[in-house]
């Protein structure tokens, strides 16, 4: 605990696009920046994103935890999941995926490795771009957390969690010591 | 974003204790319960994860930034980082490694799988024991994360937040469409 929510946008074998909610994922690299994903094989999105190899991770905010929620918990195969939750696809510039027009920050990656520890097979993105909106963007040109308002989710109590007061810088030990 | 704050308890190859803090980590799978995390090879806990094949996870409060902080920003080989941070090293039970007693929440891992795509290594850990302060479990018996207070680290702000509002459970349009 925490995990972050992420939305991962795919192509389906027939090309049609797909979404689907995650909470396993993480930063995995710096050089190249690389993100990962946990998803087990019987999802719509895994047969996807192994056909094209690519996906998207979209982050959303708070406010659209009720689509992400819809998203989370209906199949590519039951039907538009997008018209469903309101939300718009566009297609990836750089890797052969789509995002969400409406999620402030989206990743366009291209898959690189992936690892199948057991049920769930890891897959690890190189980051082809990153796409944010204007008006998230802080005074140094980055998304800023206080903009963006990413969400978190906490498996064990099925829950999800916005985030509170910025607590300080971390390395404030190291400045510190160093100033 | 946003990232858990994790620390990371290893052996060095020498068998003395060593801490690590990192926030590129999280589950990656769920049969068996596994694990992540991201490390440098550089880095003084790298060598001994891979020396004993084993590695905890400290999951800190946010009472702990300082210490968190200020093992984040140490080397294992400047001195006892323990000491410094005013932390208790107890031997792991099931697995070679160590953990923080002050931290509610701590995961024995043995390392099963790794992958290195690019200058980090990602390192897969099963879950060989979880233990958690009594004062942290829910009514549930699980811990709940308005006891433990976890926090999280956005790396693009080197900064530290909270977790706050309980944005209410996922899987609401599910329940929602089944009740």
């Amino acid at each position: 605990m925490p995990s972050p929510v992420w939305s991962i946008g795919t192509y389906d074998a027939a090309g049609a696009p797909s979404l689907m909610t995650v909470a396993w994922g993480g930063i995995c690299c710096s050089k190249p920046p690389a993100v990962s994903i946990s998803l087990r094989e019987a999802t719509y999105t895994c047969a996807g994103l192994v056909e094209h190899k690519a996906f998207t991770i979209n982050i959303p905010s708070t406010r659209h935890v009720g689509a992400v929620d819809l998203v989370g918990v209906t199949s590519g195969r039951d039907g538009d999941k997008f018209k469903a939750a309101g939300l718009t696809v566009v297609a990836s510039d750089l890797v052969d995926a789509l995002y969400v027009r409406e999620f402030p920050l989206n990743l366009e990656c291209r898959l690189v490795d992936s690892l199948k520890p057991g049920l769930h097979t890891f897959f690890v993105g190189e980051i082809a771009d990153v796409k944010a909106d204007e008006d998230v963007l802080g005074s140094d040109g980055c998304p800023s957390v206080a903009r963006v308002q990413p969400f978190t989710f906490v498996v064990t109590e099925e829950s999800c969690y916005a985030l509170d007061d910025h607590m300080g810088s971390a390395f404030a030990a190291k400045k510190g010591a160093t100033s």
